[in-house]
């Protein structure tokens, strides 16, 4: 493992917030972004004016501002040690984000894969969709982010940034830090309490924060086959055991994946082992997410808050340079 | 006349700065916008971050900037009575131009004349010309300005500022002011000193601020016709009659009109009756002019800065009512 240093670069991870968690959302997300804090200074923030562009429901947007903002918060995200704020807190973001903008070649955006996907869909696309990729540029450009976190599919976004913040230093010099992709492996598709892909679409979610109870029962209504106990299993395609295995260390998953080679582990054993290890895992984020969702979230919104401010300075000192470069100041 | 009250509506001017004025941009724009000051409350400002739209080198627009706010504070703006300041002072637009973004369906910018007229020049289009509306769509409603005064070929923009303000209103209650354009007269084409229209790419412009002198050189170069003194001579086709009618009292027109018709007056007493009415005129604001752009432009900035706070208190009052309705607070 590195050990983060002083010098450590600097990764910067936005986070939209869309509603309730799930254990999908932990295990694809939330957990490996969590874990850059450990080799990178790290950067998170709630991008709610990226979200902006599909909830149109103010009370809405706000909770699940809320939501995600705690989520985090109980993961384990430090706000004393990373920067954690919320995107529409820093008014600097879509300042930098128009000048960026007057820097964006249009063919850029037409290219865009969020736009083209969009398009495909046949959905209705608005200038807020459309320019995304430039508002995504500003959120990068504004901390000095070195690294950004991406899935593959999200590459061509860092590289239109890459691109703006190029042709910005053309014209004012090395105003701009260019950052790059750090391609995040693609985490295996999780799967939902019916076997296919988790997603509140499918209504097959185990939710992150839900109680023990409630949570057990849930596993335990897992779909398995009549392979009786003492019959062997393939660990593979036993749907019990695919979650088991992100939740057990290695040892308890190659103890259990042994067991049911051999036989003699029976499905509600399985499901026994799973419910355990998710709620090892899961029981004092869940109380710390109830702690800083509690009393009027007045905790919370101090956190946010102190973060923003934090965020402001240090994106002012940035637009600073750019105002004065763009002759604005 | 209609005479100001209290309650007199609200009129939005916005002024690219795009260098030295000449005596064109006096009578089509300048003169007839200050007017407004007589029966609307006016909010005049610099449009600084539109024109990044062309300009890209820093110290230019700075200059540009301070130019043309010394211009117009020259010719009588009282930025005690109105307000004045540089769009780039109030970073509530950029943001507010984001969340409107979001309402703003794309095929609008894709029909806006602006964008349509860049493509058929096949001009170069970044991604700030073609979202344009959507910036000069929060310049308005930032203030809650009710009337906008644009020619007839700017009057699409401000009805994409009126969709867009309704599409926010329907999901959010009334909390936007549905703003008017105010269509203003055509002013008829300034001739420039050759007898097209008075442009800086021709060569052949009447400076703004030029010595009394160096003006009068100017004028008395405009080519006339061999027709001699005592003979009678048209007005309507007479250039530098074309001058002076727009800065002689109606009575002095009148009478020089009717000294042209019966004969008598040469074409050397027609340009030094110009002369003299346009140093009438623009004496006084030269002196100004001169006084606001001297001593390291203190005085000018401190206008600007002043006005830039007024400003961001007022729009601050709306944004604060925008983020709550949308919930990023």
């Amino acid at each position: 493992m590195q050990v983060k240093t002083d010098t450590a670069p600097t990764a910067l991870t936005g986070i939209k917030p869309s509603g309730e968690p799930h254990v999908g959302n932990y295990l694809g997300t939330i957990r490996p972004a969590l874990r850059l804090a450990e080799t990178y200074h790290t950067i998170y923030f709630i991008a709610d004016y990226h979200a902006l562009t599909t909830v149109h429901e103010g009370a809405e947007l706000r909770e699940y501002t809320d939501v995600i903002a705690a989520t985090w918060l109980a993961f384990g995200l430090d706000p004393e040690r990373t920067l954690f704020y919320r995107q529409s807190d820093v008014p600097q973001i879509p300042e930098l984000a128009w000048i960026l903008s007057c820097f964006t070649p249009k063919g850029l955006l037409d290219r865009a894969h969020a736009y083209k996907d969009a398009l495909a869909r046949q959905q209705e696309i608005s200038a807020g969709l459309y320019s995304y990729p430039v508002l995504m540029a500003a959120d990068i450009l504004a901390f000095r982010a070195q690294w950004v976190p991406v899935g593959r599919d999200q590459k061509q976004h860092v590289e239109i940034c890459r691109d703006l913040a190029m042709n910005f230093n053309r014209a004012y010099g090395e105003i701009l830090t260019v950052p790059e992709a750090l391609i995040q492996a693609e985490v295996e598709t999780i799967p939902g309490t019916d076997g296919r892909k988790m997603s509140k679409s499918y209504g097959n979610v185990l939710p992150l924060f839900g109680e023990a109870q409630a949570l057990r029962k849930l596993i335990m209504r897992i779909p398995t086959d009549s392979t009786p106990v003492e019959a062997p299993k393939d660990p593979e395609t036993a749907l019990p055991f695919q979650l088991y295995r992100h939740f057990a260390t290695p040892a308890e998953r190659d103890e259990l994946a042994a067991r049911l080679r051999q036989g003699g582990a029976g499905w509600a054993a399985v499901k026994q082992a799973l419910a355990e290890v998710l709620e090892r895992e899961l029981a004092e984020p869940r109380r710390r997410y109830q702690d800083w969702m509690s009393g009027e979230r007045k905790r919370l919104h101090a956190a946010l808050d102190a973060g923003g401010e934090k965020a402001r300075t240090l994106a002012n000192k940035l637009l600073t340079n750019v105002r004065r470069a763009v002759g604005v100041r």
